[in-house]
């Protein structure tokens, strides 16, 4: 079968492995409380934070800006959705927005993560191949127990997701053939870049992951060669 | 004190973690008995190989060759070692070359090290700072259950030790100041390097790293920041 030969499974993080608007806005809301604005719904500041995500990886992605680590576009995307909800970033103290800036750092699992990352663990190697820094993974690493054995992904890489140096370089640096590296996420797109590399796929739906409303990725875009609910699913399939 | 504002410990691996000359004679042996060389002490091949290591990356360090990993340069090393000893490695099967390469992926930690580790996982990020790269610490890591938060070092820096940029970058990469991090060796050379760079330097004596005649590194050549017997004496001191 398609997994046979897959001696490493890369993972998407936020959202596929963490619960990022739920974290976000955990953080967000002691904030904007304290500057006076308790009329902002926190998950709304959450998703208006993650609406500059990827235009600002674009003008790295386009070569427009030498790569820069997600902490950095962060804090800018920070100012920006501090614009959009009226907010002046210049006025408030600086030492609050890098500290809300590692609420990214912070971010919980989904309830299913960790167990089914330790299954799968005994049988493959496992790391993440997120948009998120080295020391992003590391500190949300740490503090959930996500037992990744190395922390792979962008900054290693060099290059931003869905760009092909992503998955390339990542299965080159574990010493692999794209095919021997399954790439396990919640979003259509990703798969599709990474199975255009070589990798195998595997979808996981994550249908609450931008909140009760969601329209996007509740269902496998292509015949991906695992699809499941969760990670122990995911886990009952590949080690059957 | 010196330790007060460090945030992240980084090791050096070969000969500080893990005891790589018992590691390669052990998988030597049964290579060297299988080829009619019983004549060879595999811990002999063991240094024999070793002694192309430095060489090998002089040539990354000064330009002369692009970088490339380790694993890679443990190879070429394994043909050069081959031929100190009159054995032709053109005449030996490839497979059984890459395999026994891979030795350097299957050495076992000092006694001391997993324990020791384990204490200063819980006040600080651990990571290898080895010119080992990345699959080479990841399979040393699974295999011997080593702890590491992150998989660092010159792989991800793209810079052999004792370049400045492999320390520098490392600190980068983990969002700190040289200051914050703390470089654990059994190397003066190595320590004296990152000391160079800013960073807080600890020694750990490993007398017997290269066999029971060991004549280097046996004492600290400089006033290093804190200066042990082991692991677990180096968590006293840096916990304490």
């Amino acid at each position: 079968m398609a997994w046979d030969k897959v001696q490493a499974l890369v993972f998407d993080v936020f959202g596929t492995v963490v619960d990022w608007r739920s974290g976000v806005a955990r953080e967000a809301a002691p904030f904007l409380a304290r500057h006076g604005r308790r009329d902002i719904d926190p998950a709304a500041f959450a998703d208006a934070w993650r609406s500059h995500y990827s235009p600002s990886m674009e003008a790295v992605r386009s070569g427009l800006r030498p790569f820069v680590r997600l902490d950095v576009l962060h804090r800018e995307n920070l100012e920006a959705a501090l614009r959009d909800v009226d907010m002046d970033p210049a006025a408030l103290p600086p030492a609050e927005l890098d500290a809300l800036n590692l609420a990214w750092h912070r971010l919980d699992p989904w309830p299913d993560a960790l167990e089914g990352l330790a299954r799968l663990k005994a049988r493959y190697i496992i790391a993440p191949l997120s948009n998120g820094n080295i020391r992003l993974m590391l500190d949300m690493a740490k503090r959930a127990g996500l037992p990744w054995d190395a922390i792979l992904g962008a900054e290693v890489a060099q290059a931003y997701k869905p760009m092909p140096e992503a998955y390339l370089r990542t299965a080159e640096v574990l010493g692999l053939a794209p095919a021997e590296v399954g790439m396990v996420a919640a979003h259509n797109g990703d798969l599709a870049a990474a199975r255009q590399c070589g990798l195998k796929t595997a979808f996981v739906r994550r249908p609450t992951e931008h909140g009760p409303g969601q329209t996007s990725d509740l269902q496998p875009a292509q015949d991906w060669d695992a699809v499941a609910d969760d990670f122990g699913q995911l886990a009952d399939q590949l080690l059957g």
